[in-house]
């Protein structure tokens, strides 16, 4: 049963967009959507909306009071699980439903499982064909996709800069290099990650919320200070991170090195905190990223001043890059930029950015990809 | 008479395609392109060749064997002109035509004019539509734009950088910062400018020929070297701009303070030069702008290292900007990159880049515009 491409193509956007409803909402999980199709028309739905819920295909499933026809087609946008997780595998719901159709967007992206929920379909007699919205299946997973294979988060960091590279003039000053689009967009991966990363110095000075504010609602994930000597905290009162409503999903990291007296007095204000080892008068980040990998944080947005920036690149210690360019150039040497603790001869030795997207928000450019 | 408007879009930009058939070829005069079109089909066409020949719209006219009928109509990619040049104006003639409906891309870019040859036909009686294709019709004329209401060249930078804004390592190691469609681009670029220009440095290391190589075709705009000092004189013979076929159109720009010896040394080799004054211990680019206008060169198109281009950006010599960008970063502090000249407290202190245009070569990007 061959159906129209550009109708596949249709369904499965919609499957996508009963993904996104969890956005955010199902880490460490995939988010996964899935409809039911005959006679051209979505006859049920579902998406998997927190992980322990039920998965995406299974809601489907449930919905769905037909009996399958010749055309009946069941699409996901990520292939079946075929082994028995918390839910049990969604390869034998599909084969017990008796639909003979599937289609997939993105396989598995564990490579010791990819696929292999394909063959367990196709052993059983259904048709199945994957890679239909490939791309857009994949890549709203790639917090998942990475955290699946490595068993480590995402660490991605956020970083706005002039074409010539400067993230702050000389004095600090950095609001705004991006316009108010490049802005907004940013509230879309501070919602999609499990995490949100900022130093004290950034507290300190900007006061921000790390909220994430998409039209009328407002989200927050999980948000780290990064304090290793546990400075300014009797200002602590008056941050949006230690006042507002969302205020318990702080979390303040602190070095080993820390005063006791300081550590003390945080303990005192009722924060959640992390004691982090220290080497070379720094957080020992990589540490910081095996605790998160501990408490199943799947990935950490992080949004750094220009040092911790270079430090995490320089070190391969970040996963992913963001980089929202505005067209200005601020042209002074003595403003923050990436790179003090490199030194390249050559340009063969350039750290590149890989699996590369590129979007435009008014005249700012946002360009984003994996560090190889 | 209304006709399609997708029709005259095809019609427009098939005369965009005979304007640019003269790329580069028409300084200081712009490209234009027109076509006659009757019953849907072009019946006549013309485009500008160089400077002193007739202008498009004339020639279309020229080779019109036919009488006007109710429905031909001429395209013309630029508003004719309205005053009496070296070759008449071209309203008369499009006047005693008798044709009757007029579509025009851009209108005239000098402000004193623009209009105005759009009411000389109106006032005969003769329909006049603006603005089809507008964009790439004015595009096409960067240079001319910026000449007729300048009266000066269009100074343009070519700047290959990393995302972090390094234009080389410290080594000086700059090859290749961007991928082969990237600098297949430069060399549209360098065909379309009268002029391009490099330093000393740059042919001592790279021995560049600047010739503009586009499918089978090799042209050469006018060359200039940076060589205040006339240094590395005895190596000239070496280098393919001193030696290829292309080699009268070298000119060697050196300063007042130059040795008369290497002045005499360059003189002997039969090599053109100019004389420029220096301020503190630079060329003076501005005289050297200056001395391109009087020349009738209407655009420069600099390929400068990381020196020249902070010093002509910082004090607003450059026009033009194309920057094309890898998705590397080099974190090299010690990195050549913009910036030594000037000094930004805050992020509203920033050069900006307006008409921006953005492009993709492969993984790199163009991001070009003028300097505000």
């Amino acid at each position: 049963m061959i159906k129209e491409s550009e109708q596949n193509i249709a369904h499965m956007e919609y499957a996508v967009r009963l993904a996104k409803k969890a956005l955010g909402q199902t880490h460490p999980n995939p988010m996964v959507g899935a409809v039911i199709v005959e006679g051209g028309k979505v006859v049920a739905e579902g998406y998997h909306q927190k992980s322990g819920d039920k998965h995406a295909e299974i809601i489907a499933l449930d919905s769905y009071t037909g009996t399958p026809k010749a055309d009946t087609t069941l699409f996901i946008t990520l292939e079946p699980c075929s082994t028995e997780g918390r839910t049990g595998a969604c390869t034998n719901a599909i084969i017990n439903s008796g639909i003979k159709h599937v289609v997939i967007g993105a396989v598995d992206p564990n490579p010791n499982h990819a696929g292999a929920g394909v063959k367990l379909l196709e052993s059983a007699g259904i048709s199945v064909q994957v890679g239909v919205l490939e791309e857009a299946c994949r890549e709203m997973n790639l917090i998942f996709n990475h955290w699946i294979v490595e068993n480590r988060p995402l660490c991605a960091l956020k970083i706005a800069m002039t074409l010539d590279g400067c993230m702050a003039a000389s004095t600090g000053h950095s609001k705004w290099i991006t316009g108010e689009l490049a802005r907004k967009d940013v509230m879309y991966w501070r919602r999609l990650f499990p995490a949100i990363a900022v130093t004290q110095n950034t507290v300190s000075s900007d006061n921000p919320m790390l909220t994430s504010r998409l039209g009328d609602e407002v989200s927050c994930s999980r948000r780290f200070v990064f304090n290793r000597e546990l400075r300014d905290l009797e200002n602590y009162k008056n941050y949006h991170l230690f006042s507002d409503e969302f205020r318990s999903k702080t979390i303040v990291i602190y070095g080993a090195k820390a005063s006791r007296d300081r550590i003390e007095a945080l303990e005192g204000m009722g924060i959640e905190a992390w004691e982090i080892n220290e080497s070379e008068d720094k957080l020992d980040m990589g540490e910081f990223l095996n605790r998160c990998a501990e408490e199943e944080i799947s990935g950490v947005f992080i949004e750094p001043g220009a040092k911790l920036a270079t430090h995490m690149i320089s070190n391969h210690l970040a996963d992913y890059l963001y980089i929202y360019q505005s067209p200005k150039l601020l042209m002074d040497k003595k403003g923050h930029s990436l790179g003090r603790e490199r030194f390249s001869e050559l340009m063969d030795e350039t750290i590149q950015l890989v699996d590369l997207k590129r979007d435009q928000f008014g005249d700012d450019a946002l360009i984003r990809g994996y560090l190889k």
